[in-house]
């Protein structure tokens, strides 16, 4: 897995754009993945993550149960792979297997790093209160992985029903906000 | 202003692709705008928007005393204002003023509504449990307008330190996922 380490303070600019992510648990050694778009970030370092993983996911037990997951950001040439694991669930498939996707061991947590994805967030739940009300978790992010060289990745944005955007170009402007 | 109605139900294709957003409030008589991009939807309907407005920010204090705002969508030709917005603060500057931008009165909270955006959400503040502790709110979308025609909206999302995603083109894939 050609990626190095990602600093902390810079994984927000991942993740406040809103792409598609694929959440990847492992639950009494079995390993799982499933598609996810309701995240936002909470705080910049340690990266704080809020996301809601609904107790009718299969994924909802595995990461209430091992406080453990891994948060990997597809390209749109997955988009394939992507809609797979979302129209299947972990009860019934290996949905590595399903999709053909590489699971990569990780550092800090058991849950897999998917290599075909350009970046990867260890984390761990940090916080449950909102967890009976909302299914929501905080997760903070222990470490994260990004393939070098890659400036303007192509991630998948859901709109629902089979629509996705996918993003466009990127702009500069003489924005001061971090 | 010509809008429509969106129903409620569909307000979450519209923020979970990850759109910087325009918060407005109105506190004692004062109406503000802040840009904003942590946000996640947190339930289908009624919808639910988990967001943070960090306590350094002016509209921290109108949003908790006034438990109410709207999310204004602005789409890239107003990127001049959303800069406008985020480089500036509420407590020197009428940001209404400063960018031209149309404040026009909202049906159930007296945060305005900004014409220019293509689609504006009016919210109560529904949950305060992690506003302590994250500066997180979960707001309930009250009412949702929206531009007729729209399809394919070209929304800014952040990336940091001045470089904006612009949401490219939308795809349909065979996924079954709402």
């Amino acid at each position: 897995m050609n990626k190095r380490a990602l600093p902390l303070a810079k994984v927000y600019g991942l993740l406040e754009t809103g792409p598609v992510v694929l959440l990847t648990t492992t639950h009494k050694g079995k390993p799982n993945v499933m598609t996810m778009s309701w995240h936002t970030m909470m705080e910049f370092e340690p990266p704080l993550v809020g996301c809601v993983v609904s107790r009718n996911d299969y994924s909802f037990e595995a990461l209430r149960k091992t406080r453990q997951c891994v948060l990997n950001i597809p390209t749109a040439d997955l988009a394939a792979q992507v809609v797979t694991c979302g129209n299947t669930t972990g009860r019934d498939v290996d949905k590595f297997e399903a999709t053909g996707l590489t699971p990569v061991p990780a550092t800090f947590v058991a849950a897999p790093l998917i290599a075909e994805c350009f970046a990867n967030l260890e984390c761990r739940v940090a916080d449950t209160r909102l967890t009976n009300r909302y299914d929501f978790f905080v997760l903070e992010v222990l470490k994260a992985w990004i393939a070098p060289g890659l400036k303007n990745p192509r991630t998948l944005h859901h709109r629902g029903y089979g629509a996705f955007m996918i993003a466009g170009d990127t702009i500069r402007l003489p924005s001061r906000m971090r």
